[in-house]
């Protein structure tokens, strides 16, 4: 039988991250590519750049606290901003289903250009294909980013240090439980709605007030646990994370509990991780929670040298338990 | 009634023009985009940069010549070229439907990693999604790329002059009619094949040769009609060609009159236009013959002040006609 490609390949979990070590790795290796970070990092003259890029198929694409318009310019944003970089141009790229509504692609560009203007960027270069009914699911979404690396930064995820604390920029799970409920017309109470926002102004504050930051890395598909773990694996590090220090909206936590779903899986689109020394770490969160996106900050665990390559949570009972990569597929198009 | 996008929207034709300008340019209009080339040029630091990006949504997926792998690299790096830049650094990113083969996914990669090679570029970062059955058509590839501008070279689509000499690299309508005959499944003797290929090496060559070239594009969607007509449009300046300098393989020709399509109208993927100074055009022509990419290139025209934002072909009749742009959609999925 012949192998085929499953939604678990596109999830962001452990079979993600196998067959892209598996299947593209072995064939593209390269310095950056085999980094496995969400953005490349290179020298052009004496210029460093940071390059990053994203396809976006959410569905639905319109949901409560955006659509894939913002969602792919914030998204690519993030990827940039996460290695310390300015993100300055962006491309975007459309694959529009024939018959779709020019009304929805109207509301999509809008969202795309004033995404772009909060988060000061500019949509340098485009590309637009339309392919016949029922080839696409409506319009899927490109963005590529190039942005400015400051010269003295170097976060990665191979970066992080024993001692490191863990900070975690808000809550969790917005992004994934808006966009599931959304699709399963599933009404929970308490306005829960997308985190979707471009984090590069705080990223900078942060950068302006300190250098000692390790890595950043916003927790997309697969949510915190899996960006703990890859981070870890990356760093053969070992961490460990508290369960009451991580926020969880009520709305998050009911629709969470009715669907089964563990928030520390769940995508986010506005939230960034941040492995930083311990000395700073307590005047950084101040930092952060003096502005919108960081308003809830925390330091939610530490980076450890025993079981190096694995997350181990305290839980709010008092005991303890690993805590692994997403395996196989949660949430197909959740971005 | 609401109004829908049409397959013509995406045909690189009259209707996609509009439709960017009206449309996308209307909400997202700044210096880069308004210029209407395929790709931005911008600095950082002291660093000129180019930037580019296309999807390719080619159906079928593998062709005599190529594979939407092969094609994904070398149109992205031809976009990149057209401007006069040295493409360095490829994103890919892939949307593949669900129970896509494996196999299959192997032979694009290693057809993306034999054409990186071959141009000499590389595959920096990537981003991988899976949408569930039915909802894409096997695989949809973004690639977007980075190069840098040497500081004395200025391309642009408004950048033509009257007097320009109009050189082609090559025959006309290879990759169109190849998609189109193996789409449709009509046989055509004597080995259609599409054009697709990477031609920053001969542009590397012409540039080193001479300064006095004006503007360079690739004529993909649309064929070289249109890009004539684009490019006639942003330089307010009128065009002749002559239809018997330009070249056009027998069994495109064949395929052609079978189907009814005016090669002039039909996409290619390893071709190039370029507009130069009189001075230089014929010498740039015998440099252009020394290579592989460029052995059947030609003058086949020039710029005039007769008959501005018009293209005009002496037939081989000894007539006159007006070349227009694309009117709606001739092929869909082309690349």
């Amino acid at each position: 039988m012949t192998k085929k490609i499953l939604l678990s390949h596109g999830s962001g979990g452990i079979m993600m991250h196998n067959f892209i070590n598996e299947t593209i790795l072995k064939k593209l290796s390269n310095p950056f590519l085999d980094k496995l970070n969400d953005q490349a990092i290179f020298d052009i003259d004496s210029t460093r750049l940071a390059f990053s890029t994203d396809s976006y198929v959410v569905d639905p694409i319109f949901f409560p606290g955006g659509n894939i318009g913002d969602l792919a310019v914030n998204g690519t944003v993030n990827d940039i901003a996460m290695c310390g970089a300015k993100p300055l141009y962006l491309s975007v790229g459309f694959i529009i289903e024939e018959g779709f509504d020019f009304e929805d692609l109207n509301r999509i560009i809008d969202s795309i250009s004033d995404a772009a203007k909060k988060a000061d960027v500019v949509v340098a270069t485009g590309d637009t294909k339309v392919v016949p009914n029922g080839k696409a699911d409506k319009i899927f979404i490109n963005t590529s980013g190039v942005g400015i690396v400051p010269k003295d930064i170097n976060l990665s995820g191979d970066n992080v240090k024993v001692g490191d604390k863990i900070i975690l920029s808000g809550t969790i799970g917005d992004h994934g439980m808006t966009i599931l409920t959304e699709r399963e017309g599933i009404s929970i109470k308490g306005n829960l709605k997308s985190d979707s926002m471009a984090l590069n102004k705080l990223t900078e504050k942060m950068l302006q007030h300190t250098k000692k930051i390790n890595c950043m890395r916003d927790p997309t598909r697969g949510g915190v646990a899996t960006t703990l773990n890859e981070i870890a694996l990356q760093s053969n590090v070992g961490m460990v994370i508290y369960e009451n220090k991580i926020p969880v909206k009520e709305s998050v936590k009911a629709s969470c509990e009715i669907l089964g779903f563990d928030p520390l899986y769940v995508a986010n689109e506005g939230k960034l991780l941040a492995f930083v020394s311990s000395d700073v770490a307590e005047k950084l969160v101040e930092v952060m929670r003096s502005t919108e996106e960081g308003k809830d900050a925390d330091i939610i665990g530490e980076v450890v040298s025993s079981h190096p390559k694995k997350v181990v949570m305290n839980t709010i009972l008092g005991g303890n338990r690993i805590v692994n990569m997403l395996t196989g597929e949660q949430l197909p198009r959740i971005c």
